[in-house]
């Protein structure tokens, strides 16, 4: 299945994509793709459910993130080893773990907001994981592919000068307003062939920056499940976004930024496109 | 006006305290003390409510955290003049912001929960701020006050291995489980006499192991409520953790840890008080 959410901020309803862009409005089956759907075994009631009948969603509603506002995000860093090679930096021994405020997530082709006195936003596309039951002490790798709903294309837009040079830790520059556009849809992991071998791209006013491989993963999918869950518990409906691959703005020579009128578009084999236009906050 | 939540688990409800301990249960007449609570000027209507025909709340109801669980838990760290001094480090020069994953927050003599593998689990005592109505780019930090909701204790315990030994940022080591018991109260903002002279204390064991004053923060609470919407949108609801004074389990020589069985007791004036017993996950 394919997940999506559609409507007005605010007033966001569930539904699924059928296809490239057939897209059937299920609000009057279901609440929300949130946590209490995940945890309480919607998925199960979702694929059992008969789509014939349900309306279809008009063209012109916004797409809205995939899922409902998580509960916490979690973010790798520094988990692409060609990403590492590029910047010289040595391959970390355990993942590097910080997190998003949860109210960045967006729809997939909302404005990415720069941020007021902002002069080096950057983009980082990036594999998004979504908890599909509480995990707490997980006992092996091996079960961690239970506890995932699906995935997604997270957009993991950062602020390099709030999070690297205005004192401490990363969250400054990863908590702006929109820095986490989310979707088109969540793809349920019974649906995806392997999600370590996905191509991964990143355009900037059409010029490509990223071009990656989710084979190029430090800690694959189902290792960061299993290890996150050694410290706390991943409840339903959380999102970890699991680290970019090679060509962010802050590794060009000279760096580039994003500014008011730029276009970002990417993808993810098998999970769509996002695109978003910048602009001032 | 002092709120205060209570229930089990998974079913809080709302109330208030008069007093010392007479809880007055406010269910029937508000959903929780959440975002939509605070945003839609829920405590105006809470003031003129006629508290007389409410039920008493059982003694033996759980304390529960005293707001519902934010959508964000911001943290400051190294944000006390004279904890700087004892752990002879220089002042920052802006606030260092992290964040504790929203569900550590639980009740105010609920279990802390030693994590597994856990061998350096420590306190904080700090003052909590919670956000009144939604702040963005505030202009002054006169206005910040507008803001607040209100202040109550929050305990931001940590591990100390899985947050500067265990590879990256700090988040490891301050997101698990129950590592955020919060109240007994929220004591509103118009109910404080001077939020920045405010006696500090937690005690292990019965032992003084903080004593600090409000006085001594680096960036105060206004302060910090309008340099962070500079950076992001503070929710109604979002909680602050305003940074812990001298005393911590780190900073003694020998360093001293929490362990299964321990008491750990504190106080802020005018905020009550919190009594956590340690228990292995």
């Amino acid at each position: 299945m394919k997940l999506i959410r559609f409507g007005e901020i605010g007033r966001e309803r569930p539904g699924v994509l059928i296809g490239e862009d057939h897209r059937i409005d299920l609000s009057s089956a279901f609440t929300d793709w949130n946590r209490e759907f995940f945890q309480e075994s919607g998925l199960e009631s979702l694929r059992s459910l008969n789509l014939a009948g349900f309306p279809q969603i008009a063209a012109n509603e916004r797409w809205a993130a995939c899922v409902a506002r998580p509960g916490k995000v979690l973010c790798i860093g520094l988990n692409y080893s060609d990403h590492a090679a590029e910047s010289g930096m040595p391959l970390p021994n355990e993942p590097i773990v910080f997190q998003k405020a949860a109210n960045t997530v967006v729809g997939p082709y909302d404005h990415i907001l720069i941020p007021r006195n902002s002069v080096k936003t950057d983009w980082e596309v990036e594999l998004g994981i979504v908890i599909g039951k509480d995990a707490r002490y997980l006992e092996s790798i091996d079960e961690a592919k239970e506890y995932i709903a699906g995935y997604c294309i997270a957009h993991d837009v950062s602020e390099r000068e709030f999070q690297l040079e205005r004192g401490g830790q990363w969250t400054k520059g990863k908590s702006c307003d929109n820095f986490n556009p989310l979707g088109p849809f969540l793809l349920t992991e019974d649906e995806i062939q392997n999600v370590h071998d996905l191509k991964m791209s990143l355009s900037v006013n059409g010029v490509e920056k990223q071009n990656g491989n989710s084979s190029f993963m430090v800690f694959n999918c189902y290792y960061l499940v299993h290890y996150l869950s050694q410290f706390m518990t991943l409840e339903a409906g959380d999102l970890i976004c699991t680290g970019t691959p090679p060509g962010v703005g802050l590794g060009m020579k000279p760096p580039e930024y994003l500014k008011s009128g730029d276009i970002v578009e990417l993808s993810i084999e098998g999970l769509g496109r996002q695109r978003q236009v910048c602009k001032n906050a």
